[in-house]
């Protein structure tokens, strides 16, 4: 069925059952914009004078994040972490490059093999575990490095919704009020961490991936091949499998989190004591943080 | 693969792989029992002094219950509600009473067409809604007031993990509160209202079709035919998916439900007020229970 969009009337292959909403390509972008920029007004997460960082992978949503807070005035440049994958990794950093010079904004780039030393793979070889249970980590570790040291006040990443709620479902399954305490889509300033937020934690993959594709966005479009067949990407199926039944139940199953859950569990719980790791200074919850103790075992 | 029974060594058929548990016919039927004295006892559900009413639909589950509460010793007869479903409500009945003679328990026997006046198809024209919408409603009437008159001091109905996880995952991805603070396996005596067990809480669908095969019970196999394709099966079903990658997420979810979210929830709210109806004087958080509201509109 052709639907018409509902600002211009023109048709539209563009129709969201969960907001039923049906929109033009054009319309569609002011559309995706201006819900990215409530999303950042509702949880406080950025204002025009903050200096902004994007992770950018490459992928869809980071691309498509840079491009929307850009697009909306922030003073956004990006930062881009080679993981040293065959392929996958050189692909990544030629599209994220590109897309720099298109944006004009500048583009860090830590390449792990050189910053700490061994690629992914080499890690996963040494510490016996595949790359997943690993890789966030260290991701996380250079970005809050980088972000300080470039005078960054934000750091902002690509999560989706469905990101967002594969998680979200995970740690209810078990109810891992550790973790449940802190999804939340904006972390402060603290401790020797920089303030991180989540833009797109309203928006499904299909959105970005749309606002990707209209804007005409160069994106790598495999997964990275390490994800594949990931707890998290079985749970991104099953909860798509719910969605496509009844529509609306990933964005409720969120914002009704955040809305009644987030502030329950978060009260009930003691704020983690951090401190400063031993070798590096950077903040850890142990006297050595858990990049350093990966360094000593690869070194 | 075969498998042997870890008492007696003998080749057996069933395996769990949730509890990496191998039994043979025997000492499956002595564990599953044994399991169900456990849940009663952890939960203190009933004590051998109690006078108990089991709700049996003449499925599995209840007929299965019925079964192993006799074994263990306690005082229980059965509550047969008669919905008045062409075929599937006289065959439940049949089945009921012949397993009642078999287990030489008194049954008791309501019949929805002559207690409320109207079959439960009846009921849904007039409503104007699906069946299952007011059948649960009705069903909790008739136990509690059959209990009340029958001086038993504990209502026992056969919800299986299944149930009760489904149930647990809708009320989660909605984060219906109301709900989750009251998803508790007993329900206290009180205004009104009859104590409520659920044994087989922990005991999966599996578990408890087994248990009613290998004791030869003879039960109801359809399922209530209104209740095809409800919410609670298809999340019976997305359910069973996730167990099948990730073995014990059904049962952990529940427990650790109970453990940590339960008491949490259950704090942060008031108990609701508990009123008589106007009309039946049964209990009721308004004036006139859904009950008798039903049979106004009825009438």
């Amino acid at each position: 069925m052709k639907r018409k969009c509902i600002k211009c009337s023109k048709e539209t292959g563009i129709y969201l059952p969960h907001h039923r909403l049906a929109l033009c390509q054009e319309h569609y972008t002011a559309w995706f914009e201006s819900r990215t920029q409530r999303t950042i007004t509702e949880f406080r997460m950025m204002t025009g004078s903050d200096k902004i960082l994007v992770a950018v992978s490459g992928g869809k949503d980071s691309l498509s994040l840079w491009n929307a807070l850009v697009k909306l005035g922030y003073d956004a440049d990006g930062l881009h972490i080679n993981l040293g994958i065959p392929e996958y990794s050189e692909l990544s950093q030629k599209k994220t490059q590109e897309f720099a010079e298109r944006v004009g904004r500048k583009l860090h780039v830590v390449e792990i093999k050189t910053d700490f030393g061994r690629t992914i793979p080499e890690i996963s070889k040494i510490e016996r575990r595949p790359p997943c249970s690993f890789c966030g980590t260290l991701k996380r570790y250079f970005m809050n490095l980088y972000a300080k040291k470039g005078g960054y006040t934000v750091v902002a990443t690509g999560h989706n919704l469905d990101d967002e709620t594969a998680v979200l479902m995970l740690n209810t399954l078990n109810w891992n009020t550790e973790y449940l305490a802190r999804q939340y889509p904006v972390l402060p300033e603290g401790d020797g961490l920089a303030k991180k937020v989540k833009p797109f934690c309203k928006m499904t993959e299909k959105e970005t991936a749309f606002y990707a594709v209209i804007n005409g966005i160069d994106f790598v479009e495999d997964e990275c091949p390490f994800a594949v067949g990931s707890t998290t990407i079985i749970y991104k199926k099953i909860l798509s499998q719910i969605e496509q039944k009844f529509p609306g139940t990933k964005i409720r199953f969120y914002s009704e989190f955040l809305a009644k859950m987030y502030p329950m569990i978060r009260g009930s719980r003691e704020a983690p004591k951090i401190g400063k790791c031993n070798m590096c200074g950077e903040p850890t919850q142990s006297s050595i943080c858990l990049v350093c103790r990966m360094k000593i075992r690869a070194s």
